[in-house]
């Protein structure tokens, strides 16, 4: 589908079928969002891709008991960095380096400035900057699967705490953002399905200066 | 172009041509930033479309002197609401009952819910939030252009209280967020250009349970 058909088409999917999606179609929606730019090229962003019916079955209370948790093919839960520490800058950096065949020296100053920024960031703000990052690539998975016609759910309401504990996200330095289940419409178990969709109207959306 | 091309072909341009791009163009990257799906469906995000050459210049020194900002066809401005108020909550769901043609009380355990979970939150954490919603919208502005062949600058270096200033954004009860430079790139001058992509692999990038 055209974009824009795309983001008509879909909506919040509140009921799925189960059924299962193909390994080739999650793997686009995911590399939609492995392609998301982020804030200085620091990738904060990282994505546990469950299919496995047991942990969605534990998981689902941890997020109100919502149905399209079971429901979905894959559920995605985005996670981003817990703190911006100086080594995740270098390494990133030194990666992104060795990957275009420069050598680390230009990229230094950036590099200072950058360690130098997040130390006035206290760790809280550390994590709402590499979750809003997390934010792009879920805008970017959303689009991809509507692209794709795949319908998904994105989901806020959730226990971050919850989450965190259950795939053990703040040992390996992450926390959790937000989920997205990936799946297809039950269409007449669905109240959301036959409701408008209600936007601002593009008047109330923008101002501009021409 | 397909999605996952156009994520491909796209990349933070650092030099543009200043050539125009046409207003259904513009305006259909803007459609999609409206379709954006955001949390609770609050939509608490507004764009300001600025073409108008004078005011790009007066915005460049605020954000680090970047030559996209006066060599963009259109700069967005990202905003999102300063606070999520009980008012607003209210506001948001009364005209979506309206739209929907649905009485107020089938959501009011919903806006009920709302205003007590964001009691809970500091001024802070609740522009974090909406701040959120606006990458969301980012993310689908950033894709429907790469969609549409338009170059685009994500930027986040900018001074935000000299942004907020410069549109008098808090007497609206707005805070700016992000920046987007549409325009053409201009592949001769541009550093970025030749340098390859470079994100983690799908293995650092993601974590299956199946």
């Amino acid at each position: 589908m055209k974009l824009l058909e795309a983001l008509n088409w879909r909506y919040a999917t509140k009921r799925m079928t189960a059924e299962k999606l193909d390994n080739k179609t999650v793997a686009n929606i995911l590399e939609a969002a492995r392609l998301a730019p982020t804030s200085a090229g620091l990738q904060p962003v990282h994505i546990y891709v469950i299919s496995n019916y047991e942990m969605k079955v534990k998981i689902q209370p941890i997020a109100f008991g919502q149905p399209q948790i079971v429901e979905s093919s894959h559920l995605l839960v985005f996670t981003s960095w817990d703190k911006v520490s100086d080594e995740r800058i270098d390494k990133v950096y030194s990666q992104t380096n060795k990957q275009r065949g420069l050598p680390n020296d230009v990229t230094a100053e950036t590099v200072a400035g950058l360690k130098q920024l997040f130390s006035t960031f206290s760790l809280e703000e550390q994590y709402h900057h590499t979750s809003k990052q997390a934010h792009i690539a879920f805008g970017m998975a959303i689009a991809a699967a509507a692209e794709l016609g795949v319908d998904s759910t994105p989901m806020e309401g959730f226990s971050k705490e919850g989450v965190d504990e259950f795939l053990k996200l703040r040992e390996k330095g992450l926390r959790s953002v937000v989920l997205l289940a990936l799946g297809k419409r039950k269409a007449d178990g669905d109240w959301l399905l036959p409701l408008k969709k209600v936007r601002q109207s593009m008047e109330e959306f923008t101002t501009e200066f021409k």
